[in-house]
């Protein structure tokens, strides 16, 4: 089965949204084993848009569209794809109850303009939409079909998972396995080089290698009509990998290196707490974006100033003059200065040049220390990122991350 | 002049990565008023792309391809784009001679795969990659143009900066000029009420609205042969939507809410220090990105735990005891704690229930309380978000955000 996704909406194509609606559609059509060969943008153009659907109608069996199915004039998706499909449209009554239950609930008055939304392409399947006033639908008809679904990504995604899923999954033959193999700190020639055999010789898996900011991430993928007969093929050429890469895999899985260090703390039960300079809270934020943080973080401290970092984490002054706040002795310092002011069982520091100002010959932009610190030592290193101030920020943090999931691993083996 | 992008790349269509660089590129040709009606993504498959190709060729005047250039077999962009075009490639001794020295800076070999990439179709004009091993090149032919770009946006950019833009730019006839009045704190349907007489009766400049998460931006666009024409048209429209919303703009323009408070921090030469506890050093994290902001930030504190509260931001015991972290005692305390433990100018303080545990009838997840607190007054706002952990965080982090842009605003009018 192939499907193709078709975005509609203007703000696309003049660049003011991203379009992440495309990436977690075709994601989850990964996942489901479904084909996707095209992805297509255009506008809130009636002529365009109905062009656009013929074309994908005409070479996928299923057709996903998002956007375009607010109140007004310019949301023509509903209307269009039923008309090139040849489907009349129909009023809904049920729909129409809901939509003005919405506006009851929010104690305003519902403008007649989104009455449209209440009318449908006739013998559809309707999809409520928990989250706003426009409902989507799935409309088939000559062995295609189409499923039209709203832009907002908040009302898309929780229409997506609970109509869209089961209807792709009832429709689909065999399902893909994925797995990810996650390696952090290199270099994606380096990664490839490294694989060049397997991926020579791949068939089943299929093996391709992504990279991201700082990792690279191997996938190895299978299509088969059961997941065991998947995983079986998968297996073996992921111990392979396994093997030749070590502790460089920070997961298998879809994990994120923040949720990865997370899960660690939770396990092993130790409180954390983060002194950053350059990354000016970054770390603490990718922490705090997962649940249940609160459990593990005492406290971060974003000590942007010289003073901050004197008052706060008990750096020495006099260090700092004589060897810099971007330097091996002050990212120590912080690191040991809040590790005992906050009583934590582990920390990290940052301390380094993002840029775009105050680089120097001796410490270009990019020159950054991090350290980590427990009861028992503390390691420090030194690195010289490239890129901008965003990346170098970034890089940093991630940096940081993976220097705390190894320190915490290494814990596991000692004890 | 109608362009068209066509993003090549089978990680976009797995979902792997998020097709940023179509935004990028639509955002430049809006600005440079090239029209764009369709973006579309395919993947390294040299029959499916041919098609997508041709089907653009056929219908725009420029097509930008991203993606594709690497020295893999799987990388064809180029390949296929001349194919379609009918060219023939040729061999480039001086761009073989800028890949090899590449490596010979990198210190490493050329493995042999790397000679395709100094293959290029006859004529065109080749873009030299600063900061990769795959040029770019432009093609011309019968009045058409394939602009054959690469896909990490690191290169990517550099090279549309340098030379895509002046190529379009001496291709392109007028300019569209658009201005951006960006509105906080208002829902999109208010919104397009306030201003319904308007959007009814538009015609140049056309008026748009967008929503983000918590922002609503309205567009008014005009396409004119000289900037100053479209200004013109612009201004009586733009000041009309000004005298409406007043305050609720925070800039015209295309500064974040973040640029805009970083700007007014430094141009009073106020210093700022920051508590938080929900959104765990996301506020830091906002401000610190852009660049300069060491000059008026003090420090942040990420008080995760009660503890830190007391111990960093000398909140009483008691207080927490009585009122609970999450109340506005709490949220006033922390932000007169900072205020005075770091002798900043002016401070921020939020503390609240991000989820998706730790909600209690009393308060449920998404109750917030921020306070921002300078040596005159503290004052302090009660908000109940709606949405899940990250949209709360970053609702609250934006409405901090907004409420010391208020505060600094307010003192200007005082002093």
């Amino acid at each position: 089965m192939i499907a193709e996704i078709v975005s509609v909406g203007t703000e696309i194509l003049m660049g003011q949204i991203v379009n992440t609606n495309a990436q977690y559609i075709s994601k989850a059509l990964a996942r489901l084993g479904i084909n996707i060969y095209y992805i297509s943008t255009v506008g809130d153009n009636a002529e365009r848009l109905s062009e656009t659907i013929k074309t994908a109608l005409g070479r996928s069996d299923i057709v996903i569209t998002t956007g375009g199915l607010g109140p007004t004039s310019d949301d023509i998706t509903k209307e269009v794809v039923a008309e090139t499909m040849g489907i009349p449209l129909v009023f809904s009554a049920e729909c129409m109850a809901a939509i003005e239950n919405t506006f009851v609930e929010l104690g305003r008055e519902m403008p007649p303009n989104n009455q449209k939304q209440a009318y449908f392409p006739e013998n559809c399947i309707i999809m409520p939409n928990p989250r706003g006033t426009a409902p989507g639908c799935i409309i088939e008809k000559d062995g295609k079909a189409a499923i039209v679904l709203p832009g907002p990504p908040y009302e898309m995604n929780i229409m997506f998972e609970n109509h869209a899923i089961p209807y792709l999954k009832s429709k689909s033959e065999g399902i893909i396995v994925s797995h990810f193999i996650k390696i952090f700190g290199l270099g994606e020639s380096f990664v490839a080089d490294k694989i060049s055999d397997l991926l020579e010789k791949q068939t089943v898996p299929t093996i391709a290698t992504y990279c991201s900011t700082g990792e690279v991430q191997i996938r190895l993928s299978a299509k088969c009509r059961e997941s065991y007969e998947a995983e079986a093929l998968i297996k073996p050429v992921e111990a392979e990998i396994v093997r030749r890469f070590g502790n460089d895999i920070y997961t298998i899985g879809e994990e994120t290196l923040a949720e990865v260090v997370s899960k660690k703390l939770l396990q092993r039960n130790k409180k954390l707490a983060i002194a950053e300079s350059c990354t000016g809270g970054l770390i603490a934020s990718m922490l705090t974006d997962i649940p249940g943080s609160s459990k593990y973080l005492i406290e971060g401290i974003v000590s942007y100033s010289n003073d901050s970092k004197v008052s706060r984490l008990n750096v020495p002054d006099s260090l700092i003059h004589d060897f810099g706040a971007v330097s091996y002795q002050t990212a120590a310092a912080m690191a040991e200065g809040i590790l005992k002011t906050s009583g934590a069982d582990i920390s990290v520091a940052v301390t380094g040049i993002a840029g775009p100002d105050g680089g120097s010959e001796e410490k270009p932009v990019g020159t950054v220390f991090i350290a980590v610190s427990d009861i028992k030592c503390t390691v420090c290193k030194h690195y010289k990122f490239r890129g901008n101030r965003a990346r170098i920020r970034q890089l940093t943090a991630l940096t940081a991350l993976n220097l705390l999931r190894l320190k915490l691993q290494e814990t596991d083996t000692q004890n």
